[in-house]
C-alpha cells in the first residue's frame, strides 16, 4: 500500500466539510478561508510512544487524545476548533491500527466540527504530530499575560485524575477500581466549551497539561503575579479521594499533569457573569485561590502554608511517562 | 535545562515579528490576524532521520531543508509564505546540534519574512514536524487539478541533482566532485519566487518532491488529464551531464524526487506572459512538454516514445533512503 493510497483511505474519513475550507487533502496546501475580522489560533503538539503514552495504550485513545491535547490549547485560548494537519509517523502500515488510530481522531474531531486539511504519513518510530488552528475574535482571546491581582483562579474540572490512572496503568493494578482515572488519562473532554463560554469575560486561561503548580505559574510569570491556592478548595474526584483516602499525595496532584482542564482567572466584578454562562452550559467552575502581587505560587491547607509544595512542573527531558 | 529554557532559547530566535501576529509563541496559541479576503495556505511536512535525510547530515542543512521542503509546499500553491510551527524531538539535549538545527532554520525563515508562531520540544528519535501558513488569493492559487489538454509544461530548475548527491554521500565518493548535487540535496532552494510569478496565470503546479513523473502524475490525474515529456529538454545540470556522460540513468533523474523545483502546466496564450515575469524576476523556466487528452505520463527521447519509464515515484514506505 502506497503512502497516497493510506492518505486516501483513512485521512478521507476525517475530512469534514466546512464552507471555510476551499480546498482540503489531496494538493500542495490545504486553503482555509477564516471569517473576516477574526484571528487564527494555532497550536502545535507532538504525542510520542513511551513519552506522552504508555506503550500498551490502544489505537483509538491515541487518536483520541492525540487531538484532545490540540483541542484543550484553543480552548485556553477561548478559540472555536476549525482546522487540524496530522502528521504521523508510523513503524509500518498496519491497517487495523490505523484504522482504531482514525476512528478515536474523528469521534472527537465530527464533535467540534473540525476539519482534517492537511496530512503526512512517514515510516518511523510511532509519533504524532497536530497542528490545530481555530478561530477566535483578538479582544476575546484568553491569554495568559492578563490576570490581575485579585483575580479569583478558577478550575474548569478536577485534578490528578489522569496521573492516578497512569500509575494504574503502570504497575498494573486492578482497571476496575480506577476506571474514572484510566479514562481522564486515555479519553481528557478538552474544555473546548469551557473555553468558548469564558472567552471575553475571563482575564487569562491556561490549560493544565503540565501540572496546576507549573502551569498556573505560567500565568503568574506571563502576568507578573503571584496566587495563593487552597487545597482544601481543589476539586477531586470521588475515585481519587477513595484512593487517598486520608493520606492525599498533593505532589502526585498538582505536579502529575495530564488534566486538561481550564485554569482561569477573572476579576471579581465579573465572576458572577461568568458563573451565569457557565451555568446556561452545565459548565463547572471551582474557585480554588486568589492572584497576588506576591510572586511565586503557595499552596494553603487548612489555612497554614504547604511550604514543600513548589511548583515542579513535568519536564519531558527530566522525566519520561 | 527545562523544555522552557529550550524553546526560550533557541525559539526565540526566529520568531520575526510580523505586524500580523498578535500573539506569537508562549501561550497555549497563537493568534495570527491574516489579510482580509486572503486564504491561509496549510501544508505539514515531517522529516525522520535515515527517512529523509542520512544520519550524518549536520544540523544546520537539516534545520534549512525541514523548512525548505515545507515552503516548497507554498510555493506549488502561489502562497506567500506567512507563518510557522516547528515541533522537533530529540533524543536529549545537545545544545551545540539545536543551535546549528536553528541556524539553518532561521536562516531560510528571515529570507522569506516567515515567523516562528508555535514550537514543541519533545525527547524522543529525532524527528521534525513542521506547518506552514501563507496567503494566497483563491482565485489565484496554483491547484493540481486544473491543467488542461494543450497545456504547455514547465520546469523551474534541474532535476535529477538530489538524487545524485544523495548517491555520492550513500556511497561515499569524492564530495569535492559532487559539491552542485550535494547542496541541491542538502540545501534545496524552495521556489516560493517562481510560485509567486506564476499564481494567477499559470494553469496548475506542483512541487518536485517524489520525482517529476509520479509527480506530473498527480497533476494530470486530478487534472483528468495525461502528459507528454521529451527528455531531450529535461534540464539537467552539467554536474549531472559530466557524471553521466552518454549513458544517463533516466530513472533516477526523473524517479529519483528531492528536487523541490516546480513543475507548471500553463495555457498556450498566457505563455509569453508567464515568461516575462519570470524574466523580469530573472527566473528560468524551461518547456519540457504538453498536457494531452490521453491518461498517462509518455517520456520520449529524440522523438521515440521509452516505454520502459512508468510513475513509480519515491514510496517512503516501500523503500528506505
Amino acid at each position: 500500500m502506497s503512502e497516497f493510497d493510506v492518505i486516501e483511505k483513512y485521512f478521507s474519513s476525517a475530512a469534514i466539510k466546512r464552507d471555510d475550507v476551499s480546498l482540503g487533502i489531496g494538493d500542495d496546501c490545504a486553503l482555509l478561508k477564516p471569517v473576516a475580522g477574526y484571528c487564527v489560533a494555532v497550536s502545535t503538539d507532538t504525542l510520542i510512544e513511551g513519552v506522552h503514552f504508555p506503550a500498551q495504550t490502544n489505537a483509538i485513545d491515541i487518536g483520541y487524545k492525540a487531538l484532545a491535547v490540540n483541542l484543550s490549547d484553543l480552548a485556553a485560548m477561548g478559540a472555536k476548533p476549525a482546522w487540524v494537519t496530522l502528521a504521523i509517523s508510523l513503524p509500518d502500515i498496519n491497517a487495523a491500527w490505523l484504522n482504531d488510530f482514525m476512528l478515536g481522531f474523528t469521534d472527537l474531531a465530527q464533535q467540534y466540527q473540525l476539519s482534517l486539511v492537511g496530512g503526512d504519513t512517514t515510516r518511523g518510530p510511532l509519533s504524532i504530530s497536530i497542528t490545530v488552528m481555530g478561530l477566535v475574535e483578538e479582544s476575546q482571546a484568553l491569554k495568559r499575560s492578563s490576570a490581575k491581582v485579585d483575580d479569583i483562579i478558577l478550575l474548569t474540572g478536577t485534578v490528578g485524575d489522569a496521573q492516578l490512572g497512569l500509575q494504574a496503568i503502570l504497575e498494573s493494578w486492578n482497571p476496575d477500581m480506577f476506571q474514572w482515572s484510566i479514562n481522564k488519562l486515555n479519553r481528557p473532554e478538552p474544555a473546548v466549551n469551557a473555553g468558548l463560554s469564558a472567552a471575553g469575560i475571563a482575564s487569562s486561561a491556561i490549560d493544565i497539561s503540565d501540572g496546576l503548580l507549573s502551569d498556573l505559574g505560567h500565568i503568574c510569570s506571563q502576568s507578573k503575579t503571584g496566587a495563593d491556592i487552597h487545597l482544601d478548595k481543589l476539586p477531586l474526584s470521588d475515585e481519587l479521594r477513595r484512593y487517598y483516602d486520608t493520606n492525599i499525595d498533593w505532589n502526585s496532584i498538582l505536579n502529575g499533569g495530564d488534566d486538561y482542564v481550564l485554569c482561569l482567572t477573572c476579576q471579581p466584578q465579573y465572576y458572577e457573569g461568568l458563573k451565569k454562562r457557565f451555568e446556561e452550559k452545565d459548565l463547572i467552575l471551582y474557585d480554588i485561590g486568589t492572584i497576588t502581587q506576591q510572586t511565586g505560587v503557595r499552596c494553603y491547607l487548612h489555612g497554614d502554608i504547604v511550604p514543600e509544595l513548589t511548583a515542579e512542573g513535568y519536564n519531558h527531558f527530566a522525566a519520561k511517562k
